[in-house]
């Protein structure tokens, strides 16, 4: 009989979010699962490793068909450099990060704790999926995902990805049979406009919240907001080779070694 | 006359860097200075931005010369968000970055608190460099890096960038004479290799520093890597739109919509 495959699961949400507990009970029908997440929510921490704090791993038993579950005091990021380097010592076969409460389409993937842990881990070989759904709540419903998950998770399994790069899977919120299915897609232009909400606290002083409204720039259909917004699945395919190649030739031209 | 360039200062090594202090001298000389940066060290802090924490803003006078100069309680892309959206209520002409005590060549760039400001301040228009030394130590020469970002900025600032590209410059750790020119480049494949060296608290507790080595795994005479080996300055051309295109076409083969 051929052997399970090994799945590491992570998220930024913290170990204790329904949309990681949802994402366990998915991969426990197709692997063996050891879960590594933040002990507490690390959303928007982006790439962010911690070299200037010490790292604190625990064994927890959130879930108790699995044997291996860690909450880490640090980023997503660190989760999964824990997770292979520490905990696991080998590469799983699989990395999956999420589901994020909340969506982390167009510009949103470069902020997003979820899609970095899926980033390190693909920079690590690892084939790697981030799945977020576009509902904040922390009661969202996730069960139309559940589906849709364990065939993306299959597929990555059967094929592998390229080289160098990750998916980023987005739900619509919406009730499964509402869903149209899934569109490959690419990242959408979009920026968030920020606004800083200044309050003053009780000693007098000035403070500010961020906070912002969300601005796609980009109605084309092969965008992942177009999919989102049509009732679609969209899948991203994400690089970290962050090189403009286009930009190459023009700053040739700079002469930028001229004295 | 035409009026100064207005140019945005920041770094992730926090205000009080020397490097931030090295590169707020080379602007001085080209345009009107506008330094925002972290009120504390941020290395490795990524894309991380504070959305659940508050921030504070400080108005400083660590340059005598400079009319509006602040330190930020965030991180260093909540400081171009600060900068932008609350101190100028305006976009400046140019944000630079750095110089970081330390290199953000190859994969480092993802990890980058100097680099994601620059990328954030990307993200809003603005023509962005991120400037950094291969040299960690907190008294790094600087010096020989002035003749070339004077170059690299006035450049940009004559005939900006192509939409969403920022550069990443990196500085061989070498004196002004020695250094051969500058290189436009693509990013090293690289990894770190980590390693978790285990302590023990003295209340008994285990906890981890992160570690690792880096390891070059691209030996093109293209990548950055190559550049500063062999004593050229690299710039790298960098993008936020992460889609990795090439893959579009092999994931619309897998039939994920197959029932």
């Amino acid at each position: 009989m051929k052997k399970k495959p090994l799945i590491l699961v992570t998220n930024d949400d913290g170990i204790s979010a329904p949309g990681i507990r949802a994402l366990i009970a998915v991969m426990k029908q197709i692997g063996e699962v050891v879960v590594v997440a933040p002990d507490s929510p690390q959303s928007a921490t982006g790439h962010s490793i911690t070299i200037n704090n010490t790292l604190f791993i625990n064994k927890v038993t959130m879930d108790g068909d699995i044997e291996q579950e860690y909450s880490c005091s640090g980023t997503p990021v660190d989760s999964v450099k824990v997770a292979v380097h520490e905990i696991l010592k080998c590469k799983p076969d699989l990395c999956v990060s999420g589901i994020n409460h909340g969506s982390n389409s167009s510009i949103n993937v470069i902020y997003s704790g979820t899609m970095s842990a899926a980033v390190e881990a693909g920079m690590e070989g690892i084939p790697a999926i981030g799945f977020s759904l576009s509902d904040y709540d922390w009661n969202a419903d996730f069960e139309p995902t559940k589906t849709f998950i364990k065939k993306i998770a299959l597929e990555v399994l059967k094929n592998g990805l390229p080289e160098g790069v990750i998916l980023n899977v987005n739900f619509p919120k919406l009730k499964e049979s509402e869903i149209k299915g899934i569109k490959i897609c690419r990242q959408a232009k979009a920026v968030w406009e920020e606004r800083f909400d200044k309050r003053t606290n009780p000693q007098g002083k000035d403070y500010y919240w961020l906070t912002g409204e969300f601005i796609n720039k980009d109605n084309g259909e092969d965008t992942d907001e177009w999919a989102l917004a049509h009732g679609y699945v969209s899948i991203v395919p994400v690089q970290f080779d962050l090189t403009a190649y286009h930009a190459i030739q023009q700053l040739n031209n700079w002469k930028l070694n001229n004295t």
